[in-house]
């Protein structure tokens, strides 16, 4: 008998009000539901009800057996449910490249190993397989949606979209010629056959990429300004990611590149500003004003000893804080469990207050203020009734997990992403029990290994 | 037919040199063997032929299996074989206090939560059951043996030798009446106790753990330091944990501690000092000089705001730094590889150099360094010959873990806790595919939430 309507009959003998059951598509039944919005840290012993892509309600357990006739039910007695995890900035593909070259200063990583890596091997392929990787890492991982910078965004978005991944697909500009374009007017014109492609999309958006203010000169920012005003369209910028990159923009320009950009309109509230970990006293009541949004990176700005973003200061001063790992390459992974965890410690380190940026801000960071920088707060980002089922539960009954005092906090400090069991995006199930619906592992680790044997070939050499 | 003979069967078959045929206990073969010695970085295609508790052999994979006849062959073709870990300072019980208080001062944290919670909750039952909970939590991440302090030594220790984890029992010492003694000559006669009980066990060792320099005076820690001499133990201490703690010493005594505990006899190569987040200009090479060995705790130290140990300025002036996660309240895991991750992010932020503290150096702390600094580096800490096979398999076959490029950086910027699928401490299996073999998971789950279920209630009373 399907599901359905044994659920039904046996609500009729229950309470004889079939009239009043709705039927839907699922039935989440969780032992904690931590929304995040601005009513409730936890729920405890709710239901969420999903309807084709949408959430349509979050009730009590015991109210939603009599409301809801569910197609899939499904019980989590020792879960929370979070909303999916919001990756705001990263470069997929380059999960190629973890672990390539570690332990070095920013300069030669770079320089002597990931530049001349990109140079010979990134191409379509490359940017398909790298960019499954990462997808199959991050949805394993809690996250349903992450906002991307690298070449080949067509393939990006591609693969994203076949999959079922929601994604932000940035549009890479650079002022030098690549494998993608040879020019900022080809860089604009490839991008924005991309948007074309993809608009009205209920995964994919797309937002526009200048790589950094040291390596995109004024006249194709205006240019990039001018559209994204007419289109609708966010920038997502490194922007003062060491000291080094400020001091030399002075020495250069005679002026910072926040205030460059400033006096170039970029300023807006569809500025994601990453890295940020140079902020003089000017600068965060400018970004506040501006509406501008700050993506944090700790463990690629740790581990590349780039500087510390004073996410505290940034968020009293009212500006949106969204958090981000970076690629594998710098980081070496993609975990925003690991991510909000680090988060929360080197806040609290670097500002010598244990109480700096607590469980309950940096879980914020990784959905909610991740959504609003991306420009889709209000159709995803938290649990809440109309907005797309977006949804992780974490087991916390663990080795690893137990006792359990406070489920918000818990999940920050003590789960990780391997206690992530189930994962939907805009309400279909993308992982079951820790497997993944759309992709093949085993085909894709293979893949990745036989890339990965000529870039090892190639770096030795 | 038993393996052992089918072994030698096949073997004479193949060879014809049965009189040259070994038969050994376990040939674990490995596509990595990250060996922690002093002659190479990684061995590819290795096996490490065990028998009994010992590792009496490590060899490539072509000519172990004309050389040994084992009873139980183990291949792990995308697998590193690491030495065991070992958490060089916790408080193992106190996993059931995990996310009792989070995002709290120190003082706080210490005044309003843990301490009228142990006043309240901590038996020998408490003990037993938190101690256990610590140890699966430990093997399951790759830790075979931890360095302990905390009250009711004797049950951690009964506890830690029933399960076959190897461990150093923190005798504990403090100047006020607690559950375990009332003064400290009663700490010090159930120290001896413990100590007299565990002589010569091969997993058990025992030092003295006066708790801090601010909770203990000078007679005890004099009488420490004769008994320490005398029956050759090792003395575990927090020391300069925050900058508070030296102020107050300062204002109190006229001295810092440190210097305080060189006046007493204590810098001796069997002082093991944890935290040390404060080191002034002359402190470095006195430990250095003294052969004291200092204990790094990053997590608990940045969660709690407590202070950042110089290691790379500890490494360079030839002091021995090992690594420990401090108790699950404070970190809020006994992860070793997040551990690892952490210090070498740590270092490399607070220094500003991307090539502080590298994998490779953190790895040496979190094995041989720990066990140089609880005095079994004869017998543990490296996989060598004639050592205990102290031995962990760790998968890099996962989407978490592929590509590899460098097993040993991978180890600690790339694979996590969830990735260790086998352990062996002495010689015995303790964790096969990642079910634990001398702990029942489940009926350990209950008796934790049974015991949190109370100091849940309290807390919030």
């Amino acid at each position: 008998m399907p599901d359905k309507i044994r659920q039904k009959l046996h609500s009729t003998c229950a309470t004889g009000m079939v009239a009043t059951m709705k039927n839907i598509d699922t039935l989440l039944h969780a032992r904690w539901v931590i929304p995040v919005d601005n009513k409730s840290r936890y729920l405890e012993d709710h239901c969420i009800a999903i309807d084709e892509d949408k959430i349509i309600d979050i009730l009590p357990g015991n109210q939603a057996a009599e409301k809801y006739s569910a197609s899939v039910n499904r019980s989590y007695p020792q879960h929370a449910l979070i909303p999916g995890l919001i990756n705001s900035h990263t470069h997929a593909a380059m999960n190629l490249f973890r672990g390539l070259a570690d332990d070095l200063s920013l300069m030669d990583w770079l320089e002597n190993h990931i530049w001349p890596a990109e140079a010979q091997h990134v191409n379509e392929a490359f940017v398909h397989t790298g960019t499954e990787l990462a997808i199959a890492e991050m949805i394993r991982s809690g996250t349903t949606c992450f906002n991307d910078m690298y070449f080949f965004p067509d393939i990006t978005a591609r693969v994203a979209a076949d999959v079922g991944m929601r994604a932000s697909v940035g549009l890479i500009l650079i002022d030098f010629p690549t494998v993608w374009a040879n020019n900022s007017d080809e860089y604009i014109d490839k991008g924005l056959a991309v948007f074309d492609n993809y608009k009205g999309h209920d995964l994919i958006k797309t937002a526009f990429a200048p790589h950094a203010p040291y390596t995109v000169s004024d006249e194709p920012l205006k240019h990039i300004r001018t559209l994204a005003d007419e289109l609708e369209l966010n920038i997502h910028m490194h922007i003062h990611e060491t000291a080094f990159e400020v001091s030399e923009a002075k020495k250069n320009n005679g002026i910072r590149p926040l205030t460059r950009l400033y006096e170039l309109g970029l300023l807006t509230p569809a500025l994601q500003a990453v890295h940020m970990t140079q902020l003089d006293e000017d600068e965060i009541p400018l970004l506040a004003s501006a509406g501008s949004h700050v993506i944090h990176c700790p463990e690629s700005n740790m581990k590349l000893a780039s500087g510390i973003c004073p996410v505290n200061q940034l968020l009293d001063a009212g500006v949106n804080v969204a958090l981000g790992t970076d690629s594998s390459s710098s980081n070496n992974d993609l975990d925003m469990f690991g991510e909000m965890r680090t988060a929360a410690l080197l806040a609290k380190i670097s500002t010598m207050d244990a109480t700096a940026v607590s469980a309950e801000q940096v879980l914020r960071m990784a959905t909610i203020n991740g959504a609003r920088a991306l420009g889709i707060d209000e159709i995803t980002g938290s649990l809440e009734i109309g907005k797309f089922a977006d949804i992780v539960a974490v087991n916390f009954d663990t080795i690893e997990t137990v006792p359990v005092y406070d489920p918000v906090s818990h999940l920050v400090y003590c789960s990780s992403r391997e206690h992530v069991t189930d994962v939907w995006i805009a309400g279909k199930q993308r992982l079951t029990d820790r497997v993944l619906n759309t992709i093949d592992e085993s085909r894709l680790k293979q893949d990745c290994n036989r890339i990965s044997e000529n870039i090892r070939i190639s770096d030795r050499s």
